[in-house]
């Protein structure tokens, strides 16, 4: 089945300690379609400006991606740009130009209304709630937010975390949103909040999901240890992708899938990681993807 | 087959989230001794003060430990005062008697020398070599170190280090030795030290091995997601008890039997954070650690 994305798409001037571009293609929604695409069909929803080109277009458009969503508006699209250290865990914004982004209030086209699955990115969650709304027949709902929007909007994320039902965030805002030190306690903390499985993203130590439902045990997924971490940008976009896209893949979301899919979603994200911008999705193939989730396998399994 | 520890019997006063103890049984060699008494025979060489009483001997003694290595000095024993505050992962140490322990010169006692297994626990790398040298015929030699060694005994220690098959450290730990921020790094550069193995222990998030032979991936242990870790001091030496221990039972080490042995650390671990001090130990049952192995198998495996 389908999954549609709403979130940014966006250009990016990032450095690291690998090298440095000045404005690549970027933003949640892109990296997220991108991984996603290997498994499902996926549609987007987002906003670009006069800068967003035919060939920007094509970078989705190649990997099977419905932009027919994109809205285009006068002006500039997205522009951030940031610089990592010698932690790659965290990135130091330099600068975040929001243009034509400020006035996003994403409207789903008719045709896109009865798809399935449905992954609000990281955006103001008024807007991810507005979106909800008009999907008010989705399936499945991931989501994603960040400290910004726990902290200024804790109201409007609470509304939006009720529709809900998988959220996918690292371990600093897990702790935030939960408002504990220990992980475990923060998540049940927010698995009162609206989602019945929280996904806690652990960078380069992998992801834990937990659940709300009594007496399910907990489920780590590792990340592959990489030498040259090239550019972080956009390594969790690509998870929830990845996490998201094999769901929608499969018939019904049990025990055994949900786990398959935090192993997609580290494979996904160890991928993203290794060239600038979204460049390593542009030639990748389904089996370089299988091939990782082996390895993934081996790097974890016993016997 | 048998296993040797040299390292610190102390004690220890810890203030947590979770409460305080003024003074309780502790130290590196005490830690990994408990644990490693519940997969085969082990035996401890270190130093304590009159304060030392039969008592506590008898916390090792009732798990079948050898403690007749355990030389008795004029004076206090080592003593450590430390505190954590929300993050477990790293203590403040509020005070470090070394007492007894300054004047530490392990001489291995005759009927030890032929011990098979041996477990340099973290001391002056000085010390290390010299214990390794009295035991030149262990088929497996263990160690540990810690960030004050690297930075002042750097020769030394590498010295240590050549006669070192697995070195157990953390992650701090490993980019200061390895001199890299990435671990992956790290470690390679670890790996032409001396060890064939090095396993980098991440606290809450698990341990990685790394493998000096060509072509071998890397191995990810989870950790439990634990609600309250009432008190960390000791989880790492006890994941290299259950480590060493769990080999030591092994009629081979292959790469099977790492890959359990990393399991077992981490089950060791976090049986010991439960409790204060090494009360955890004192009631556990080889049933109750057979038990949270296969929930470490289910909280990480497919199928």
């Amino acid at each position: 089945m389908a999954v549609l994305v709403v979130g940014s798409v966006a250009f990016d001037g990032i450095q690291t300690p690998s090298g440095k571009v000045e404005s690549v293609l970027g933003g949640a929604a892109t990296y997220f379609s991108l991984a996603a695409s290997f498994f499902t069909d996926v549609r987007v929803v987002a906003v670009v400006g006069d800068d967003f080109t035919a060939e920007d277009e094509a970078v989705m458009g190649r990997r099977g991606i419905d932009t027919s969503g994109i809205e285009r508006a006068k002006g500039k699209s997205f522009f951030w740009v940031g610089e990592y250290g010698d932690n790659l865990n965290e990135a130091k914004t330099l600068r975040t130009d929001l243009n034509v982004f400020e006035k996003f209030n994403p409207q789903i086209p008719k045709d896109f209304l009865k798809t399935e699955y449905l992954f609000l990115a990281n955006i103001d969650p008024v807007l991810q709630s507005s979106v909800r709304r008009q999907m008010k027949d989705a399936q499945l709902v991931g989501g994603d937010t960040m400290n910004y929007w726990i902290n200024s909007k804790p109201k409007e994320l609470a509304e939006t975390l009720k529709g809900v039902d998988i959220l996918l965030i690292n371990d600093t805002e897990a702790r935030m949103l939960g408002g504990k030190s220990s992980l475990p306690r923060a998540a049940q903390k927010i698995l009162t909040m609206g989602p019945r499985v929280l996904v806690i993203k652990h960078g380069e130590y992998g992801a834990t999901a937990f659940f709300r439902e009594a007496g399910l045990h907990p489920f780590r997924a590792p990340a592959l240890p990489i030498e040259e971490v090239v550019d972080p940008t956009g390594a969790g976009d690509s998870f929830a992708g990845g996490f998201m896209g094999y769901i929608a893949s499969q018939p019904e979301l049990n025990r055994e899938v949900l786990k398959r899919a935090m192993f997609y979603g580290g494979v996904m994200g160890s991928f993203a990681v290794e060239r600038f911008g979204t460049q390593r999705f542009h030639d990748l193939s389904r089996a370089e993807i299988d091939a990782r989730f082996q390895l993934f396998r081996e790097l974890s399994h016993l016997d």
